[in-house]
């Protein structure tokens, strides 16, 4: 068995759907926001914690992880699950994005569609027709990734899901680059599914802790309709368990989901669809309508890091609801009221918004530990009553109590 | 009821003795360790883990939480417990070791007798008979600690044992000085105590969240064994509930059990001792066997967050004996048993040390939470097993496997 994808019910107004995936590690109801826990920790978070708030399902980036501590490694650990201590699902990038993103500039502005802040050393990374060459930033050793190696290493990680190798086009790319650059990620999408199929009756150099592996491909085509289409039209002709929605998705929350638009209607009705990198309260709703089953973002844990607590906005105007409350306000110095008095995470069982404020205040790690552990709760949350709302069809209404009419 | 105090059962072979320490907030088994949470947070920790770990009772700092965020504010959040979420019992300190380590250097060079490392701006503390005037670290602000500033202090915070203002004599302190200190401190004590009874009734700027406080008072007079009798002489004939023994310790382990031995044979019977700053495995183990009751020390979460880790020591020679584990070792990278199979925190039930190994290579704050949670739960088992070797007559025996014949 690899990947089971059943879809339980569908909204009447829009594309929402509500399924289960099943995995070799255990069942994932759809729609999903997977936590990511780019280095084998959901950051600040221990394993027990984030299940027992309702993850279903977490994600490993094979980057990180491939430098530090190196999927041989994992392998002879047993697999990741084993290795970190989950036990549920887990899927892995392919490490296409993360390598590309030394190139063009930090992976949150790449993906926000912002200019990059930070400058490349130069030589620190070389793509070719075949290959990306890049260098360590731990030790600045050379490493190569082609798509057959991306495919050995996600397999000695053992994730349940795991991506094709893709390339990630510059920022801003034209039409043509674009062009050029999705026929090349489609050659080593297809590369990637042959290897994957070749190895599943051995012959990589360690045993693979996971032999129930599923294999998504990756719709590109930046911000252009006809190459959206053609790459899922692509796409859909191979045997992938699943399809994700990569590359470029615009300069902002509109383009985006334009861009989801303009790819869902292409997307064969029967696999799962994952949104790559995207995690706002109102890009997860909006999305869901659009008819994603699947996300991931870093964003709860690294708005954690830096005191940002994610809480329901009930501004009057909803074009000013941004569901983010800076704890070191000092209107939160006296504050006896929870994060959020909906959420009903550790965090906001247990401690005020006064005492976490004062752990910010004083930089306790503390701090940082619950604001992370609400964050990751409150989507999960959102997402458990995106569900409820969908098997109840009244998802229209949850999306105008959050989003305003 | 402030406090009472009840010797159990004593060693035949040593001065230890096991006990119960009845406080408002629960009682307290000794001897025991107290975890630290200088600005109201177990570094890194919940309340909830310390406590399921065997924490009984744990110690906050007068000097930090004053400063931030204010023993007023504390006060109007319902006292220390309730603030941060720690239901047991509670101990402060006065500030006053804080204070001073200003002036003569970090408190753990202190404490420890080392020569101090960092050089203090001119100006941050003066000291008068009646008062220290220091400017805060975190906005230059300054602030006058008295004897009964800090107790009322303390009064804002609510702790169930409340520490006396005392002078940390300079490091290397002669003879003269120290009994020229001793006096000060005398007289500081027992202005303490005489402010502590009569604010009993009221009279304070705020509500005192717990009025169940009890006082205990703190023996000076560096190594010299006329000092350390004076000074216990002197505050055995007040109404203390308990005394500490702080003050210079000496240069070395040797001498720190050497004040020890010079100070408790001076001690009532029936009143806990509580040596001040104190945590190391074998200083726990000889101190009980020189008759201390209670322990508290930064140790295991300042280990902690540098990637050490408490482990029992079973080196052939008990002299090279240190009870350390450094987890960024290469040979960690494979090792798949816990940090200590003697343990069974939760750190070492869950995780193996290749992936502690792993976390902290990689930076990731999860492994600094499991660790410190390691050390402290450690700590605490350790002190759970010489309480009943105590009680069943083979504390020789603990004492000789841990430490050697
Ligand atoms: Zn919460
Ligand atoms: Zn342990």
């Amino acid at each position: 068995m690899t990947l089971i994808f059943e879809i339980e019910a569908r909204d009447t107004h829009s594309r929402a759907r509500i399924g289960r995936i099943t995995t070799a590690h255990g069942v994932i109801e759809t729609p999903v926001f997977m936590p990511v826990g780019t280095r084998g920790s959901i950051k600040s978070l221990t394993p027990d914690e984030v299940r027992d708030h309702g993850a279903q399902i977490i994600l490993g980036n094979t980057y990180h992880l491939y430098l530090q501590p190196g999927h041989e490694l994992i392998a002879r650990m047993g697999g990741l699950h084993r290795f970190m201590g989950w036990e549920g699902p887990i899927l892995t990038d392919s490490g296409g994005f993360q390598v590309f993103s030394l190139v063009y500039g930090g992976i949150a502005d790449e993906i926000k569609g912002r200019r990059p802040t930070q400058q490349v050393q130069p030589g620190m990374v070389r793509v070719t027709d075949d290959a990306v060459i890049f260098k360590s930033y731990i030790d600045g050793s050379t490493h190569v990734f082609t798509p057959e190696r991306s495919i050995e290493i996600q397999k000695g990680i053992g994730a349940d899901i795991i991506l094709c190798f893709d390339e990630l086009p510059p920022f801003h790319a034209g039409y043509d680059y674009t062009a050029r650059s999705l026929e090349r990620t489609h050659e080593w999408e297809r590369r990637c599914l042959i290897f994957h199929q070749e190895t599943r009756a051995g012959g990589l150099p360690f045993a693979p802790p996971n032999p129930d592996q599923a294999l998504f491909g990756i719709v590109h085509g930046g911000v252009f309709p006809d190459l959206r289409r053609a790459s899922a039209e692509y796409l859909r002709e191979l045997s992938f368990d699943g399809l994700c929605i990569g590359g470029s998705l615009g300069g902002d929350k509109e383009q985006m989901r334009a861009v989801v638009d303009m790819t869902v209607p292409h997307l064969p009705d029967h696999l799962p669809r994952h949104l790559l990198g995207i995690g706002d309260v109102d890009d997860l709703i909006e999305c869901v309508a659009r008819g994603i089953d699947m996300f991931d973002c870093v964003s709860p844990t690294r708005l954690g890091r830096h005191g940002t607590a994610l809480v329901r906005d009930m501004s009057t105007l909803p074009a000013q609801r941004r569901w983010k409350l800076n704890v070191t306000n000092a209107s939160l110095r006296d504050d006896q009221e929870p994060l959020d008095s909906w959420c009903d995470c550790y965090t906001c069982q247990r401690y005020s918004r006064a005492y976490i404020h004062h752990l910010f205040r004083a930089q306790e790690l503390l701090g940082i530990r619950l604001v992370s552990l609400h964050n990751v709760a409150f989507l999960l949350k959102l997402m458990r009553e995106i569900r409820q709302s969908i098997r109840e069809g009244r998802f229209a209404q949850l999306r105008a109590e959050w989003l305003g009419d």
